[in-house]
């Protein structure tokens, strides 16, 4: 078959290690991994395939992962992945949403004997409650740990190749946004908006195309713009009076570039300008406080410390690391922009600072994708920083 | 604020009678859903914010059930249930992702007192590890037993308006396969296709739009139709030779109609024609034998034998029902066309048949999304059954 690789198959050995070296210092000795985010970084796997149980188990004396799934998905192991044959293992179809028998089974027997103690994925999207109660039932004394967030904290940290697929992800982007913003204006449906979006996030350049984001566009308007999550209204079409906002984020290989912009059809309230005013203001001077060396926390102090005396309150995190994820979120469950997350930025780092403000009855967005660099940090996207007015 | 309901209020109180129902017959005093389709199902709830823990609780008690979710996210409570404001419960940001505290935290809040018995939804793609070993221990003695998809067989039936719904999405789904089967040439690139797909999916007619379907449109070629969820390439062109596998649905509300199709482009390979006389054929026959009072494991013997002496094998389930669903599936996990599963079929199911053949290098589908009669089935999208040949 003809494999495609995105990456080196050296460059997915490392990762491997890095995870292995985390295992080690924490006593684990298997691991198993679900989130498909995780399993494409360690072995380049794609597919559509992970509304069904599949997954990776690490061992730490076995050089490559094993990778299970559904016995029809298991070509798209050999097609996309690194691994070789014999450590590829397709399930038969009867266990797919069994009402009597359970994947759990078959990958108990992947996992029994290889150590004393398994990590799984507890708070992730991939591994349920019955997966878990499962595993314990049929590894009896092995005893099963959190694994927390051990592979996406390794991800956090970006290769030279990963950034630059970053950049092609951003390239998608900024077209995707301007194509946005010109599309809209009073008259328009919003679903062909939406529709330009979505095709131009896939279009990608002359030269590539985007992959499926792991966030359908986030572009409600009107007061569904004063909740974060709502998109488009498919029945409705823009008019006058209307703020638009739009996040946006294209990807490359799975790997994501948002950003969020806001727009306005007519002449914006003053309430509205003065809260762009304030963000774009506190936008630009906390960018110039990002870099290595500081800790998270203290992006979010300097970004509140824009804020005093404005009036705008911003009662939740500012930002958080992106990179490689499928549906449904391109963050890495990482870093946090908040009070108390310690983590120390450090080059190849992706932070999208996202400083939302979802108010009673609008909203405003204005986000930067960046870059942690040795010195400071580098906006993946030129995109100007204000409140469009259409 | 200016809600949208999409349903009757009626309609809801209605289905959350039929949970209550199931939940009495099964001693269940408060049921926590989890799942966005079971969550929209029961109140309306839409928006790409399940990427952060919510969810409904279901007290039998109580008329309404009540809406958790991030406080960011509540205002999209208020516009899209109809769920009372005192019924809507959003948390601190501080919550989101943390390493400190867990958002079950906060729900065991809302569920303590309300009974001895808690059914969750053990095995669903939204109830992970954690969250389970959280409730128990703030719940203590509170019974912790598997909803099992509790939600979700109520959901198989449909009413009126949800397959009222769901032939809109069917209207956007036939479009949408032909600009695909049209779009597909030699020399035209995978992503441009893909791209047209998306667009028109979101589009719509020239009256209403589409959604962001669960499952991103499947269309692979050449050895990628080999493996049943990969999508296409973005870096490549079609050429003279290529087989490719389509499968394609459209949302309207959130209600899916899928369907797939093959095409060749040039003249196809001898054992293609085959598998694709075979399956053709046997479709054909199965369909006439689908209708009320016969149970899901029937119909998969009926296409079974319509294999035999084909030297076509089919070791995989023939379908399954469909309906209302958000990432990362439009399957209801109910009701498979496999072996074993002892559902009779209802009038108002939605099943969509599908009989892929993945080959060790190439794969074929033709499928039909259908809907359960008084007296047989319905195709809900006529489109010729057929290899297409371009």
């Amino acid at each position: 078959m003809n494999r495609k690789l995105v990456f080196t198959e050296e460059e997915y050995r490392r990762r491997v290690s890095l995870v292995k070296e985390r295992m080690d210092h924490r006593g684990i000795e298997v691991l198993l991994v679900m989130d498909p985010s995780h399993m494409s970084y360690l072995t380049g796997f794609d597919g559509w395939s992970f509304y069904v149980h599949q997954g990776l188990v690490i061992d730490l004396r076995d050089p490559c992962p094993v990778w299970f799934g559904r016995q029809q998905d298991s070509n798209a192991a050999r097609l996309t992945t690194w691994l070789p044959d014999d450590h590829i293992f397709g399930y038969k179809d009867e266990y797919v949403q069994s009402r009597y028998i359970h994947t759990m089974d078959f990958v108990a027997e992947l996992i029994r004997g290889k150590g004393s103690t398994l990590a799984v994925e507890m708070d992730g999207y991939w591994f349920n409650a019955k997966m878990f109660l499962k595993l314990q039932e049929h590894l009896g004394p092995m005893k099963i740990i959190d694994a927390a967030n051990l592979v996406g904290w390794v991800k956090t940290v970006k290769s030279d190749t990963e950034i630059e697929y970053i950049r092609q992800a951003a390239r998608i982007t900024e077209t995707a946004m301007q194509l946005t913003i010109d599309t809209i204006g009073p008259g328009v449906w919003e679903k062909d908006a939406a529709a330009a979006v979505s095709a131009q996030q896939i279009r990608g350049t002359d030269s590539y195309g985007g992959d499926s984001p792991a966030i359908f566009p986030i572009m409600p308007s009107a007061e569904r713009t004063s909740s974060a999550h709502l998109t488009y209204d498919s029945d409705r079409k823009y008019q006058a009076g209307d703020v638009v906002v739009l996040e946006l984020g294209s990807a490359r290989y799975h790997y994501h570039a948002p950003l969020s912009r806001t727009l306005f059809i007519g002449e914006p309230p003053k309430d509205l300008q003065h809260v762009a005013e304030v963000v774009v203001n506190g936008l630009q001077k906390t960018l110039a406080g990002i870099g290595p060396g500081v800790a998270a926390e203290e992006v979010e102090e300097l970004w509140r410390s824009c804020l005093k005396g404005t009036g705008v309150e911003k009662p939740s995190r500012v930002g958080y690391s992106f990179g490689l994820s499928f549906v449904p979120d391109w963050g890495e469950r990482t870093v946090s922009l908040r009070p108390g997350d310690k983590t120390v930025l450090k080059p190849g780092m992706t932070i999208h600072f996202m400083p939302g403000i979802w108010l009673d009855t609008y909203g405003f967005e204005c986000s930067e994708p960046l870059l942690v660099t040795d010195t400071g940090c580098e906006k993946l996207i030129e995109f100007p920083q204000q409140l469009f007015v259409k």
